[in-house]
């Protein structure tokens, strides 16, 4: 009998427990966006997004006032999760980074790339309207803007004021450009 | 003694095998570039290496015949590697996606974004020249090409006539551009 018992504790630890530890990882992993957060709605920039997240794409913006690239990632599972829903997950969370470029003739051509960063966006997607009466959240999402010469101070006061304006033409795509991001439509 | 035995087992099961698992598979992720590659030295293109892999970056070529996108993505870990060691660790893989672009006027200027993929390039950073009588291998990488009509497909019959030419400006950092690759400098 007390080896029976044993037995089946074995079996739940090799065989249950590893699973849903691994599935639970997997979770907290992907859609983790609201550790972020703190409880009055403030927005940290995710460290190591760029080892740890996947690129959803970039916009290169010729300007004669100065070329910019703009490269965004998401959190792990983002795509896969779009690619079935058409939508954002609750708790996904983008990070745009804005780039000034270098360019130089190569053997392709003109080619331009990102240099020095000036700017992060971040946003964190919300279907629960979380925090009503804080400014960086609304329209399904929660906003956030970091800057150069100082990466870890969040810096936006309304995100009606600070981001919305840019993002309107997007707004039937909960506001946000998919049509670079061909990770959306194919992995 | 029994009972001992079997607390022994129990122990092995919950605390060491899942971690030993979890480090395996961390470490097979990252630098398994030769699971792509038969014994003769044929390359497959990764699968899900849009969900699975790290960008490097991206480099848009304006071109009056047609401006290009390149997009290039390395294995798991390889930027965390290169940034600790300044080279590309042996197994790793890189895949550079070559776009057509779409343009149009939005709210930040005149902006460019991939549309069709034409091409896939895939490298694998091989320090032990395993295939010295392959003509796909050479300069410590294999090199590989597949085209939109057949993606699947490698194409490429010699990397010196096929890839290393547009590389050469590159040679000094193992024929890669890595000047448009932030991430192998900041995390």
């Amino acid at each position: 009998m007390t080896l029976r018992i044993w037995f089946v504790i074995f079996i739940l630890a090799v065989v249950v427990l590893p699973g849903n530890q691994r599935a639970n990882s997997q979770r907290t992993q992907s859609f983790d966006g609201f550790q972020l957060v703190d409880k009055d709605g403030n927005i940290r920039k995710p460290a190591d997004y760029r080892d740890r997240f996947e690129l959803l794409g970039t916009y290169t913006v010729i300007d004669p006032k100065g070329n910019q690239m703009h490269v965004t990632y998401a959190s792990p599972g983002t795509a896969a999760y779009y690619r079935k829903t058409g939508k954002f997950p609750d708790g996904a969370v983008l990070v745009k980074e804005i780039y000034g470029t270098d360019h130089a003739q190569l053997t392709t051509g003109d080619a331009h790339w990102a240099s020095g960063i000036n700017v992060w966006f971040v946003k964190i997607k919300d279907e629960k309207s979380r925090h009503p009466d804080n400014k960086l959240w609304g329209d399904g999402w929660g906003w956030a803007l970091f800057k150069a010469d100082a990466p870890d101070k969040q810096v936006a006061t309304d995100y009606k004021k600070d981001c919305l304006g840019c993002h309107i033409p997007a707004k039937s795509t909960d506001w946000t450009y998919v049509q670079g991001f061909p990770v959306l439509k194919s992995k």
